[in-house]
């Protein structure tokens, strides 16, 4: 249970919140590369943190982050065009580059002094594994980009997608750091889910459906074991990484299921960005993966077309079936891994109230979360923030048997370390 | 016309309101009984005096009236199991019976202490008459049921619906004790709905359309005399019941249609349930008549598909019909009794503004029933509250030829009582 | 750029708002004179400066704008009948004419002295020029009509339409007083657009992207002079007059287009009318024209039908082509004059945050005539508001080449006058 200054300090992260000063600190996954694929793109609009931006390459294939609204008369960028190495106002022509830089001012008389002075806010932008990254902090503070694992494999192996959550960040990322919900949301489709079938684990995720949870501080954030009972000599671990501002490392569903995680990225205080990413570190997807990856199986979506809107959505009540409900095919009578962890965070409210929550042993993890979350405003100019190291996104998740005697950070040592070649640990 | 604040106390209906204590002093009709059939049912999202409930059955057929908001992280119950006596949630599996217990929290520690600590808030609840009354007041206050005589008919004798109207209840209500509107609203429609044709009291609503009102204070709220000249000796009275807090019964359109009325329960302040029934005391519905009343005549509705939400609505102008309209066939153009109520009483703003109103002699009743609600408010917690007991809402309405010289509490005094057996008064 | 206070008075309507009182003295163009057609016409509802009305034409043709909703119980009188000089509410009969007077109160006693007391807000109106115009202000400062020159023409010389722009009424004035962005926004539709087309400014339009503005003050407004290069020895000029409160006429283009202009009145503070005409002042349209002009060419739209909301809008995102754009067809990729306006004008937000915004020279008109309006304010009673007389806005806009050293005002001083029976002056 919060107070409700903590619920409105970690929800809150418009310009000029606290939490939006610190999320401000790290390179934030903002679009797929192809959305604005090639010199010369069409331009994107894309709001982050509350700010309404517009996403553009020129020319010379360099990435645009800028204010979405011309100096000039406030117009939308969006009816822009991409020309000549700046986007040009549709209303009176002013062109800006990729830095913001007013560069023609063709309204105006030739020469005019006023043109250097337009200067529109622009946010440093790189390209990494299919996606493009923007920083929207002091430009001193740059760091160096995260190394989630996927982002340096081939495309072959990686399969990203991002779809919008009418929610706060805050929930759906407590989603993702919170291991007992699979025993339950989705119970009847562990072994259903072509991206999660086929595993050991699955048997001990509905046996024990009471997880003890140790939880320790990583470098980046928290390292998160959840035991259930295996057998007489081994406990079952599955064991989550939750890294600074928003990554969390789904514990892997066996080998031969591809490694999961996701990102949890305020558009504003209502609506999130919910990243969802899938690979293989020692291979490529085979054309059955693809097929369950492109057709929103596992942690991915079916969306409304033109849109990253899922097509199930409070106003249909998440396609929710009460026969399949009621024959055991899904927990909720939601069809999906995806949706059926997003139609419970939306039914907490577009901001859940944390001043009515209860929460128990099994919530361990969200509780140090928020915790780590809310010490970090304490130094929000720190240069050793947690996740500002690179090292610090690059790890694994991993779900393993271990004898009852070990602790789960030794037992886990190796296994949750990147090491490139080798294929991550999971029964 | 009233003050701003007299405006607000008799509208607002929620938590800690004024209005709000009064109201849950009473019990509420909430559901069709069919809405949650048999034992364990589906659970249903109800909306009453602003709180969002949950509705469901357990195994044993019992009524659960919860708050939908699971105490653990507060997910919906309506992505809820039920099963096995209780309905689990649908996150982490915390289960409650119908009294709001937490009965089982298998994402805890087995025996956990903090199972016993957690309950939800409940309501009780009851079936009758088809549908499902709640008790949202303090527990050591609650009446007996209510008694209105359709709750004690064969299913075969009664006919129930409810409409869910965008506005608040008491412009909605108000409209239910005003004799007067008839005269012109349904004018041209009197003699044309299956349900209101045929009477000898049409032709006089139309020639005297200047009732005169004479109220008086009944057990239960008020008895309101509307009178108009009939002939040289006889005045055509047609008498309206009101009871405490909200039902409406409208005095009849002779014996061979059925007699009705409403309940008007705010769902939350903008919206209401408008509740309408129709029964013979002595006799099942003919084939005919069935077909009227599922088919939306009368005071019944039309409705969008899956919803109780009628097809006639703002958006569509209610289906106006400016042709019908010139031509006499509805005096505002809008077909059916009950959308020619709500599409006035919603042009009337979400919460009318009754600061601006300017009422005549016409609205005595509407006045004295403000006045009486009001009054209720000084002694909220009394057990001598009009309509808590259930002789006061077990009573009929009536339309009847009196000489003139003839009070009409006199004249009627035996028409508005109950007689089982037999049938209401009316010509 | 101008402060919060500044932007705050400009753009503010409603009763009671200094701009409010100052629109007030003004006529208002409000409906089409087909929407309340013949006697005994259907009521219609109309919002103007936040005030919502209800239109209608007696029995004897004559013109009623009265207060939307019943004096007795505030139900809308859009559902009322219209019949025997006056409308009635269809709640309970209350009858009102078109000054507002009660003339019936069928539901109260006859002869009660009540309806004499009961009269709703009424404002006097006129048609002319196929046109409803209302006056809303203060009785004994209603002025003469304006004399815009369409007006006294026959309806076979003049095309008027009107259409909802989803945004205050001031940043569609000011796309209206801005010349500069026709070398942009419009450049590729120039010579493409039946009503456009054809003409030797257009060359110029495109050839001088960077028109020096030279404003003056006219009698009614502004008279804005917008200079590009033509030859060595002659400047194009676009000559655009401005009157206040709210007209402004389009500089032509050639003889063989009509003349044009708009009127942008305020609905509420975050939705205005888009009034738009065509005219030819010795000359009926052709056929061909009169495709154009209904088809939503030029200046018009099309519509979504039964509304006067264009098709095109935000949700669609103004049907925008970006093929087109990259083709060179469209400036934004947004096809007509008129969408490629209010689709820029709209993404400004419901009301634009001029301290935002930052003013070259090309924007002089626009700061001139806020500077005019605000100073409209502090004489608010005035007689002499500019706009008031009706000479003033008897004027044209003209297009002209005149030689360099020939100052505008005095090149153009016979082109901007209304000379009937002689055609307007444009290359």
């Amino acid at each position: 249970m919060l107070t409700r200054e903590q619920n409105d300090l970690l929800t809150k992260t418009g310009p000029g919140t606290s939490m939006g000063d610190l999320f401000r600190r790290y390179w934030i996954p903002a679009l797929h590369a192809e959305e604005i694929e090639g010199a010369d793109s069409d331009p994107v609009r894309i709001k982050l943190l509350g700010e309404e931006l517009i996403a553009f390459r020129d020319s010379e294939g360099r990435i645009g982050i800028l204010d979405e609204f011309c100096a000039h008369r406030t117009a939308s960028l969006f009816f822009g065009r991409n020309e000549e190495c700046g986007l040009r106002c549709a209303y009176h022509g002013w062109k800006y580059d990729v830095d913001g830089n007013c560069v023609d001012m063709p309204s105006e008389p030739e020469g005019t002094k006023m043109r250097e002075k337009i200067k529109l806010r622009a946010y440093p932008a790189v390209e990494a594994g299919g996606v493009i990254w923007i920083y929207m902090g002091p430009a001193d503070k740059k760091p160096p980009l995260p190394e989630l694992e996927w982002i340096g494999l081939r495309p072959e192996q990686r399969f990203i997608s991002k779809r919008r959550q009418f929610s706060n960040y805050l929930q759906a990322m407590e989603g993702g750091i919170d291991s007992s919900h699979v025993s339950f949301a989705h119970r009847f489709n562990l072994d259903d889910d072509p991206l999660h079938s086929g595993t050991e684990g699955n048997k001990y995720l509905k046996a024990d459906t009471r997880p003890r949870f140790e939880v320790s501080e990583s470098d980046g954030g928290l390292l998160i074991g959840a035991r259930r009972n295996a057998d007489e000599k081994n406990y079952y671990w599955r064991i989550t990484q939750w890294m600074m501002p928003w990554y969390t490392i789904i514990p892997p569903f066996g080998t031969h299921n591809p490694l999961g995680g996701h990102a949890w990225v305020p558009i504003d205080d209502e609506t999130c960005w919910a990243w969802s990413w899938n690979y293989h570190p020692t291979q490529d997807f085979g054309e059955r993966e693809l097929d369950a990856l492109q057709g929103g199986d596992g942690i991915h979506v079916k969306y409304k077309p033109g849109t990253y809107d899922p097509i199930a959505e409070r106003s249909n009540d998440y396609l929710m079936d009460r026969g399949a409900q009621r024959r055991k095919e899904s927990f909720s009578g939601i069809a999906g891994i995806a949706a059926q962890d997003f139609s419970l965070q939306e039914s907490m409210g577009q901001i859940c109230d944390r001043t009515k929550e209860r929460l128990g042993t099994s919530d361990a993890a969200i509780i140090l979360a928020r915790r780590r979350l809310l010490a970090a405003l304490e130094d929000v100019d720190s240069d050793d923030l947690p996740g500002l190291d690179p090292a610090h996104t690059n790890v694994r998740s991993t779900s393993v048997l271990l004898p009852k005697e070990v602790p789960f950070e030794e037992g886990a040592a190796e296994a949750i370390q990147v090491r490139p070649g080798e294929n991550f640990v999971s029964i």
